[in-house]
């Protein structure tokens, strides 16, 4: 396994794999892997012969009052889990190779990234989308893997590379969970243990309004009422959002039809967490 | 030469020449043809295995009241010249093809678009930016030709190329004149036999300010002064902007020193011309 801190050095080993044939898949990470990431790294290995894991914790998405300082940043430990998984190319730059001085371009997708999580975080999605266009020129890879936790990020990412023309497939793989339903997070490492527990009316509410639906509900705003009662049950939660919304323009659905997006935030005390299903109906 | 109407095609095609170990030059255009664009293709076509122009009028990057409509679209002329020049692709999408349903994202390169041409034209290099992101994904060229004549384009155009990690050398080629000095520009179709005429004070006034530069002046308001009062002299002629700015932040200058960028923007009758000079002091 390589690590590489340079974008260009990077750029030139991945061309001459790509000259000599090979496929290369692209796991965008930052950092602090998790099962999550590993689903990702293991779907890339089956299906590419080169894989590439870029670690970094992109300036660019977190706002000024978030918690860029605080993300967990364990390089060894995940530089060890790559090399578990047979990764051929970590890429971890510093932040000045990636915001060079004078840096000042910018890929916005519109509408898409002003809804959901985009409201309380203005600019975040910005960030995420002009450093995914940057890796996704520095690696040129075949295929790029994400995950459903990070839905709307995901949909973002799949409207940019079709609007630009990236030649890129972007796969999106199934949210992990523990046992109890809580989504694998980076984040939750900020939470205490009872707040661990206070975690689980993301999914508990996601899970209510999946029966709900299933037993023929199919009015939007009483689904999510009821999801806003089961969050509001523990003191420590604080409701961002709640929303039913179609799976490619994020726009709210009134009535239930056809493929849906189930999405929360939710703070636990100070953490924010998110979580999603895709409903059929 | 091919003519090719869809990215998918120009893309496979061009996948091709590259696993073939050819190289490829760039030449971005709205069509109209005339010398500049030629002297663009030429360089190219000595640079490169494999020449590709692309004629497409850019909606994203006129104005609400620019000339979109009425930008001219000699096509089968400009096909003439391009295979004249033995060019090896025209690539000429049509508009739907290029920015198709639900279309949402755009690359701003901010600050540099603000400036200059950008206060008159918002949006336009945002829309500038846009298209040879999506256009330079499409063909990956090893270089793409831009003419000196749009400056702060081809400023621009370098600064997205380095930020967003884009493999690619853009190389600026002379601004290409008239014997009487007018920059060559498909706008000048515009112009009546005695606007012509006029539009000669855009270079005029570069001149001048060469001049004076080589006899000795470094102060950049009394040279634009000058220039203003050159311009001025036709009743045709409403001034856009006059300035001195540093050629890579784009930044007014105030004395003259090292490399700066004379550039202006001029309203002959309903036209609006711009020229520019690089002048080093």
């Amino acid at each position: 396994m390589k690590i590489i801190k340079l974008p260009a050095v990077l750029y030139k080993s991945l061309k001459k794999s790509r000259s000599a044939g090979k496929t290369i898949g692209f796991v965008p990470t930052m950092g602090a892997l998790h099962a999550g990431h590993l689903s990702l790294i293991r779907q890339a290995r089956k299906e590419n012969s080169i894989v590439v894991v870029s670690i970094f914790v992109n300036p660019a998405q977190f706002g000024p009052k978030e918690d860029l300082k605080k993300y967990p940043r364990p390089l060894n430990k995940d530089l060890a889990l790559c090399r578990k998984e047979r990764v051929d190319f970590v890429f971890s730059p510093r932040p000045e190779e990636m915001y060079g001085e004078g840096f000042s371009t910018y890929v916005n997708v519109e509408r898409l990234s002003e809804t959901l999580c985009g409201k309380s975080r203005p600019g975040h999605f910005r960030g995420v989308a002009t450093i995914v266009a940057k890796l996704l020129n520095i690696g040129q890879p075949d295929i790029i893997y994400l995950g459903q936790k990070d839905a709307q990020q995901a949909i973002i990412v799949k409207r940019m590379a079709r609007d630009l023309n990236i030649p890129v497939k972007v796969k999106i793989m199934p949210t992990v969970r523990q046992r109890d339903g809580l989504a694998l997070s980076s984040r939750n490492a900020y939470l205490d243990k009872k707040e661990k527990k206070d975690a689980l009316v993301l999914s508990a509410a996601l899970n209510l309004a999946k029966l709900f639906i299933k037993s023929g509900a199919r009015d939007a705003s009483r689904i999510i009422n009821r999801m806003k009662r089961v969050v509001n049950k523990k003191k420590s939660s604080r409701i961002d959002y709640i929303a039913i919304v179609d799976t490619a323009s994020l726009k709210p659905v009134r009535k239930i039809s056809g493929e849906c997006l189930i999405a929360l935030a939710v703070r636990i005390g100070r953490t924010r967490l998110i979580d999603n299903i895709i409903v059929r109906a």
